[in-house]
């Protein structure tokens, strides 16, 4: 074989040392952490991280919002990087190739959710950090990290055209938005809206153009416009400003809702023609208000998206590279990662951190 | 030709004395009201009533729940009768036609909403009851009378095979359950539920059936068990007993809620499975609270649906007359209407009231 040093035929049975940066308790700031990953086993592939992007989801798992968090915490579910070693087993990937890891690493492969390419609903699924390992009392750490280990089944194939750093954003923005396009079937010919203009709204308003559609933005911020028809949009309405709103009243046939602060569905929803949709991928606190009427008079309905499966993610990651689709970010250092995430709370990035771990 | 003296070229100078039963002035008994309808014109057609079914929104119009009730007011759009009349450019339908009105009697024709055959839509639709007349400002006039007037495109042909008393509720409680049952194209393999038994619930029982669904019925009455498998539902859920509605969260494809009090949208939609849908064809007071969550962590829906279409409407009658589906009903005099009201408020009748119109 020409690889014979990275083949690996058992799991090692010392672990495979790492670095990179965690919370040590809730809400602290990020610092530098050394710790232990599991060696590759038959199946998995070891990675050298390049990029890992700075999803606000990190920020929630740091503050533990969903009372879900375990520390330490290595935070990083957009990761991107290149093969160093693979499992005797492995068939997908090799040595050396670029590829990615988005939220989740592991899951059943066995439930309904899993057989229908929705890892995403496994309820043995394993997230990248702060899950238990499977078959293992071990925890998950992330992408903000030198490397990691992972099933070869969970790893994407990532085009050489794109620029790395830029697509790192796809394995969680990315497919998040680009789910709920395909599923509703998102096209020429149809009116789509993109309500808020941050790491996941540039990506939807990306990719729905590629798809075809005719894109509005719905921002209560005047001066993103320019932005806004930078990015690709066709249009751009001012939420707050009477006139402008009631311009798009039921005229949109889908309408991709990024926010995750409280906001009034029912004012949204009146934006949806007849048969529309309107799809939430945020997570507010508060409960959205819907009266029935507004969905009853017009057949309307209001959805929610969880990222996507893998098979999901592969699709998006080949349509991106095929439409030269990637985010705009900012390249950050790694020890510069508590900076950013108080200027990512303050919606002050052009749309997304990515850190490059050359500089860890 | 063979029926000369049926056949109208001209609307007449004088109008078309009809009689029926209307409520004179908000939330007052209904009482014996003589009328005038526009005589037939060139592309109308003359029924003569034979049965009419009693709609919780009737009584909600008499109360002017809704604030756009006018008096007096002749309630009734789940028509069924005979032709007795047609107009000169009548080609659809001719006299001794057993047809059916449901919920609108004219639209305009021209708008998206009806060229795409949702005339439902259409913001010039003309209600059958209670809604200004096109070209004219007369109001309409519901069923609960002798005779009615209508475009030959807003009446349906109804099949001889079924008893017409069983078909008339059909109009109304069978489009609004049809309608959403097919949009998400409800079938063999899929779970479905139905909210509520009474003249809707009981309807989308029959029809999720005849779809060839597995069927089950979520209801507070643990007395509704029987009937619910009588109609042909597979499954009886009481939702009040924990242990049986804990052994339906994650369950169903598709849940139809046909409940228009408040109630708690958020637990049933638990019981969708990943990917599901919940149509609400109710209109309760209050606002549905629906936490992202619950939409996010599963891809669900939440959706309205208001009674459907022409073409679908006909379309509704003719899967009836072939699966053999009516409604379970009551029959009744005209002059017990008021008495029917309180019944049906009581939830007091198996499962609709209709009224017989050769008893005005």
């Amino acid at each position: 074989m020409s690889l014979p040093v990275e083949n690996i035929t058992e799991p090692f049975a010392t672990k495979l040392p790492a670095k990179g940066f965690a919370a040590m308790a809730v809400s602290e700031d990020l610092v530098p952490f050394s710790f232990e990953r599991r060696n590759p086993g038959p199946h998995d592939v070891q990675i050298e991280i390049a990029y890992c992007g700075v999803c606000h989801s990190d920020l929630h798992f740091v503050r533990n919002d969903w009372g879900m968090s375990t520390f330490p915490l290595v935070p990083g579910h957009e990761i991107v990087g290149r093969i160093v070693r693979v499992g005797d087993h492995v068939t997908k990937h090799k040595v050396g190739d670029t590829v990615g890891i988005g939220c989740l690493v592991d899951s059943c492969q066995e439930c309904d959710a899993c057989k229908d390419d929705q890892e995403q609903f496994c309820p043995n699924g394993v997230m990248t950090y702060g899950s238990k390992e499977k078959d293992s009392p071990s925890m998950t750490y992330g992408g903000y990290s030198n490397q990691i280990v992972c099933n070869e089944n969970f790893v994407l194939k990532v085009s050489n055209k794109l620029p790395l750093e830029k697509v790192a954003p796809l394995l969680c923005a990315g497919i998040t938005t680009y789910s709920p396009l395909r599923r509703w079937k998102v096209g020429p010919g149809q009116k789509v809206a993109v309500i808020g203009l941050g790491g996941l709204g540039h990506m939807a308003v990306k990719i729905a153009v590629a798809m075809g559609a005719d894109v509005t933005v719905l921002s209560t911020h005047p001066h993103k416009k320019a932005d806004a028809l930078h990015l690709g949009a066709h249009n751009f309405i001012v939420t707050r400003d009477e006139v402008q709103a009631a311009s798009v009243m039921n005229t949109f046939d889908f309408i991709l809702d990024t926010i995750s602060a409280a906001h009034d569905y029912n004012f949204y929803l009146g934006m949806l023609r007849r048969n529309g949709t309107m799809v939430c991928v945020g997570l507010p606190g508060e409960p959205a208000h819907v009266p029935a009427f507004t969905l009853v008079f017009g057949n309307k309905s209001l959805a929610g998206s969880l990222i996507g499966g893998i098979a999901e993610t592969q699709e998006m990651l080949d349509f991106c590279a095929e439409k030269n689709i990637t985010a705009d970010i900012e390249l950050i250092a790694m020890k510069d990662i508590n900076e950013a995430f108080i200027r990512m709370e303050n919606a002050d990035v052009k749309y997304r951190f990515v850190i490059d771990m050359a500089s860890l």
